[in-house]
């Protein structure tokens, strides 16, 4: 498929560097394209990025027939552009889809067209460490009908914005609350899925953390509310003793791509990593005996985010000195080196734009 | 607040009885309003059915901030238009509301812009027993962003479609499926609030059921996957001896008005009626001994559905000779005629509109 493309007539102003939040910079360009029972994926283009229109009886606003994934591209000292693990994110969209009755997209198209979106938008592309271009590629249903079944239509989208921390205080450790009344996924449901209403159900807790003081939720799993399964917007890591233990995935846990990273890099450096169930108990326990070393997160926004304090009932748990710890800090280092192109890619994790 | 109306030019016109369906001939008009953070809601307006323009980022998109109602206007034989338990549906809505960190609405209020938008749209309403006027409140969260958190801003719309039977088949009895791989809801989830991603969660169990000859898939409990939760559209009923049985409140099962009215109805009658955890296991014992008289879901599309057969693994249940049983037929009845005011409304459910 040919993609056409229509150019805005001017240029926007990409925010300086250090004035980046996360999520609202958007650039002037998107990719869209368009499905049908009849046509398949159809008329592919990039346009001006600028308001949808869509019927009020669209399934997407009614039955949450949405998915999305969230992957980056950064700018290397030598202005080259990069993507880290693109295919892996567009994979795991495919998944999803099958998962929430969603056409499939074509991997290499929509990677090329990608592509073609970043040449276009590479200015936008920020380069100093810890920001850079936030890619969102979703598909919604469309089909204006009021009643529960899959849609016959759908609309797929990328749309980019330039990002700094996703963290206001970067990488400085996070504290996190253990929900223990409210449930994110169950096994059998959808909670390995990125779709929509994942997150919907995650907003209750998540504001009485915040109202607490606590950047993000831990989940428990549903059935017995002891284990452990990921943070909001993150995979989680345990330091125990000199053990990474990250919980597996049943099922309800999304597949964090930077989980597989972290833990691919594990393995390489010779460091024990075990995924496997992990309680509270076990939790409290370690840091009880001093074998907590550190805890932190894994995510394609924040990259690591090193956890500082959980909150579990009327437990606190303070974990380390309040400055990032030397596994996660390691971690971060590594990944951001291959991301920004300032160390080698061994894993053969960087698709190369421009 | 005033609530400013915009007429459409041209009226359109609205499907012959015989030809309705369900949830795609809509209304000439549309209410909706806006939320900010420091305007409260505002800006309420009747205008023509018309698209809605948002910005790709917005969060519905993304991360399914949405809830919905749906309830029916009826039209009586004297030509007026009432409402059945309306309040009840705008209750259920504030509910989800706070389920989902979404802003409530003041119930006077939208009824009142209900009623003068119904008035306005009088002739969309069919008056043949089993067609009605559907109205889908629904509202969404509109903030541009990336990244999880509660919208600061929504817009609340009521959108009307003149329907027919819900089911293809009308009050005949229809096919179900247990789903013994899928999990609707969790308890500490939000099963039971209307709410936009529960019915994504339920598309692929609804496809292999359908694949398989099956109208709707039967939900079983998260956790021990044993007890009856609820059909995908409809609230279940079971008649085991003389005994009308229906799941309980549980959390994860959606609080259906017309449930909650077969119910009354039932205590009202002096049937013993039972909100108890009814399994699978005794389902298939009660049909086994002769004792599982009728089987049917009660929900506001369909009011009464009673369903002929029931599908669990390789056990197929078949209820009763394939015309809908007297207890069915009895509450239908009862129901239909307060709702479209051939009984007396000894209940106060009717709120008249014009």
């Amino acid at each position: 498929m040919e993609i056409a493309v229509t150019r805005v007539g001017q240029a926007g102003t990409r925010p300086k560097d250090e004035d980046l939040g996360f999520g609202t910079a958007f650039t002037d360009h998107m990719f869209v394209m368009d499905y049908s029972t009849d046509k398949g994926w159809h008329d592919p283009r990039i346009e001006p990025f600028a308001p949808v229109t869509l019927s009020p009886a669209a399934m997407v606003f009614h039955y949450g027939q949405a998915i999305f994934e969230g992957l980056k591209a950064y700018k290397t000292p030598e202005k080259k552009v990069q993507l880290f693990r693109a295919r892996d994110n567009f994979d795991r969209l495919n998944r999803s889809a099958r998962g929430l009755c969603i056409p499939e997209v074509d991997i290499d198209f929509v990677m090329d067209a990608l592509k073609q979106l970043l040449k276009l938008e590479k200015d936008w592309i920020p380069e100093t460490l810890g920001t850079s271009l936030y890619i969102r590629p979703f598909i919604i249903a469309t089909d204006p009908f009021l009643g529960v079944r899959s849609s016959f239509t759908f609309k797929f989208f990328i749309i980019l914005c330039s990002v700094g921390a996703y963290y206001a205080g970067g990488l400085a450790p996070v504290k996190i609350w253990v929900s223990k009344d409210h449930v994110r996924a169950v096994p059998g449901g959808v909670g390995e899925f990125k779709t929509a209403g994942n997150y919907a159900a995650s907003l209750n807790a998540g504001e009485i953390a915040k109202k607490q003081g606590y950047a993000q939720v831990l989940w428990l799993d549903a059935l017995e509310r002891k284990y452990v399964e990921e943070v909001g917007a993150m995979n989680i890591f345990f330091v125990i003793d000199d053990e990474l233990v990250t919980p597996n995935l049943t099922g309800s846990i999304l597949p964090g791509i930077t989980r597989f990273s972290v833990i691919d890099l594990a393995k390489k450096w010779g460091m024990p990593v075990s995924e496997r169930k992990i309680s509270m108990d076990e939790v409290l326990d370690a840091h009880a005996s001093g074998r907590l070393k550190e805890v932190f997160g894994s995510g394609t926004a924040a990259v690591i985010s090193p956890v500082g304090e959980i909150c579990y009932g009327d437990r606190v748990l303070h974990i380390g000195d309040g400055n990032p710890g030397p596994v996660a800090m390691k971690f971060y280092q590594a990944l951001t080196s291959i991301q920004y192109g300032t160390a080698k890619d061994t894993e053969n994790w960087i698709e190369p734009v421009v």
